[in-house]
């Protein structure tokens, strides 16, 4: 297929896939190849004994969490063993917030792509403390956190779902861009929507289990935050199904560890790393840039379909928490039209007359233009935790090597970058 | 006390008032001065006789529905005989809807002002359908959902905000503008968050009433414009609380019927009227100009208090349903500020970098400009129902003849109308 073409037919499958909430299930019963004794974590395919800093506590956390370990020590002693398995999230259909530690025993959101039938997982938003297991934060209450999710939120939600049938995600996140959310670094109005989608069923349960509905309710009600495990899954379901289109030099997804970002490419095989992100953060109060720490993170998938930070003129509000401007988000956004091959028939922008999100970063258009993409996202500290919030930028070298990986496989390009 | 000051405290009033939902109950139950056989309508204190058209007609349905009349003839024929009372909405503390018709039977939402203490009332939203009563219809069908208000909705909304003790308004707006809201032509999020802070109220009723509570549940999620009735209610209990400042020349309320437009001064008793409003119209297809009919309406109470028009650029999403354009919009939201004299301190808009929504319009800075007042609207049509929505811009003749009102009571202006 000719490149203009491939390009073409990779966002198409974007713009086709309907992702479905269709469960919230145990990890270990549903994600496929995630045996008892394995750990997800994010970022692409690495060698356990090369994670470091946060991230490898992380790691080690979540197999104490699990019970696998007693201590940091000995987590490690049976990784390197053999005896623990550590494997990238995606390469199990899920998708991670940030360090994005998986465990067995945690729920997990089940998202079908009804139209190519790839299914795709995220376990759950922790709660709105900074502490958390995804900011490389373990402690008692981070753990009951985890096992509140474990043993009542996860459960109750898992049956409102089959209560329900199903829950379209695609309406709930076109819906939410007309009501200032962007679906990485706001979700809003999408997780009142999902909660609107959600409550007949979870009233359907409530003579049988009063408590755990009445405290998903609670949850639903305070947790701004809550859909941004679904507009991640949505968009691993969406990015997925558009990979492995032959010729196409369109990006199919985006992680980081912490130790180096990456894409892939519908047409190319393999992930393709670079350094990591660049930094605009706003830091809240009393931390500097030396406290930041990189433990991964593959929200940035929202942005590979077309939302985050290529629909950040839907969110104004962001300009507090990122410390940004509404005009240069309005510029931000506008200058990702320069490197995406589509524009988003269902996902708009109000602000930007109704014109739909720039989707499909075209990686010759990012490396010929030097426009990195711009990802919204949150920040980790050294100490764990969240400690600030902004864009980050994609690393040039990643669109630069993922450039000479498809000349190389496919001779030469065929078309300009960009429609001009 | 002297100009300045006046107005300032004026605003003041404004910024201080909490509105708080305290009760869903009969209008003739708790409407101060409703008897069983009065009728309300929007605008100023009118003879009945006056009334023309649309409005007219509206007037006799509303006798029809509440029983007190076999046709529109017996109708006029009683009002006529002085055997039913027609009155104007706001005298009793209500708020009209564009015809903006009450019956004792209807059920009105009962906002409290907390600081205050002044009670202000709305009757309930009909649904998403064209033809309704306030747009001057009536028919079997309107009659059937007049009668689900009252019989259904309205009861088993009262309980609840009972069971819930009270559900405070202001918040709602604060954070409705957030998230796309003007609330007066859209009030998506603040009625998904109306929904989220009744959900746990109706959920305790269950029990007791399982089909209203589903249905509640099931009207909540089918409209979005449910909280504008709320918006209103907040909007007069706000206005009037600002009604009565010695030496104010900032209007502290706006309504028109079908004949004419008025608006209220703090400092002056009596309401001022003028023409009917420009139109800025987008209709619905198969509409024109001549198509529109003037039935009244006092939703443009939300603009007194710095919302709607005045709070434009937050909702981006009217472009389409009102025929603007964002840069008209925020071009527009930005000259609101020529006309009054306070930023609100509470709702903001993100757009404009969280700047203060414009709140208390000067009569001299509208007279001296010739700025008018922008009010989001939706039109009715001369054979009723909805036909366009748009902007409409208040009658100049209103603002100088305030003016010159002002001028003969207070002798003279004692400040330039507005700080610049």
């Amino acid at each position: 297929m000719q490149q203009r073409e491939a390009n073409a037919a990779t966002v198409e499958r974007m713009f086709e896939a309907e992702p479905v909430l269709v469960d919230v299930a145990r990890a270990g019963d549903v994600v496929p190849g995630m045996g008892e004794r394995t750990i997800l974590t994010s970022g692409p395919r690495t060698d356990a004994s090369a994670y470091r800093g946060g991230q490898r506590r992380a790691v080690a956390f979540g197999a104490i969490h699990e019970g696998l370990a007693a201590d940091e020590d000995d987590a490690w002693r049976q990784i390197e063993a053999g005896e623990i398995l550590v494997e990238p999230c995606q390469d199990h259909g899920c998708i991670g917030s940030v360090a994005g530690i998986y465990t067995a025993s945690m729920p997990v959101f089940v998202v079908k792509n009804r139209v190519h039938g790839n299914l795709a997982f995220c376990n759950l938003y922790e709660g709105a403390s900074p502490r958390r297991l995804n900011y490389g934060v373990y402690d008692e209450e981070v753990a009951a956190g985890l096992r509140y999710l474990e043993d009542v939120l996860g459960p109750v939600l898992g049956a409102a779902v089959r209560e329900a049938g199903e829950i379209p995600l695609k309406p709930i996140v076109r819906r939410a861009l007309n009501m200032g959310d962007e679906l990485h670094s706001r979700n809003t109005a999408a997780s009142l929507l999902f909660g609107q989608a959600i409550f007949p069923a979870l009233l359907e349960l409530r003579e049988r289990h009063q408590e755990a509905v009445e405290s998903a309710l609670g949850f639903l009600r305070e947790n701004d935050y809550f859909f941004l495990r679904l507009s991640m899954a949505a968009a691993k379901a969406t990015a997925d199904a558009s990979h492995g289109v032959e010729g196409s030099s369109v990006v199919s997804g985006m992680c980081v560890s912490g130790l180096e970002f990456a894409i892939r490419v519908s047409g190319l095989e393999d992930w393709i790393r670079g350094p990591l992100p660049i930094s605009r953060a706003k830091l809240f109060d009393g931390f500097t840039e030396d406290d930041i720490e990189w433990l991964g993170g593959e929200s940035c998938m929202t942005e590979a379909i077309g939302l985050g930070g290529f629909a950040q003129a839907t969110a104004p509000s962001l300009q507090a928490y990122q410390g940004g401007t509404v005009d240069a988000m309005r510029e931000t956004n506008l200058s990702m039209y320069e490197i995406t091959v589509a524009e988003n028939p269902t996902f708009k922008i109000p602000y930007l007359a109704y014109r739909g999100t720039p989707t499909g970063i075209d990686v010759f258009a990012v490396a010929e233009t030097g426009i990195l993409p711009t990802i919204d996202a949150g920040l980790a500290g050294k100490d764990g935790g969240q400690i600030g919030a902004g864009t980050l930028l994609a690393p040039l070298e990643c669109f630069e090597a993922a450039a000479a990986a498809y000349l190389e496989r496919y001779g030469a390009r065929t078309t300009a970058a960009v429609d001009v």
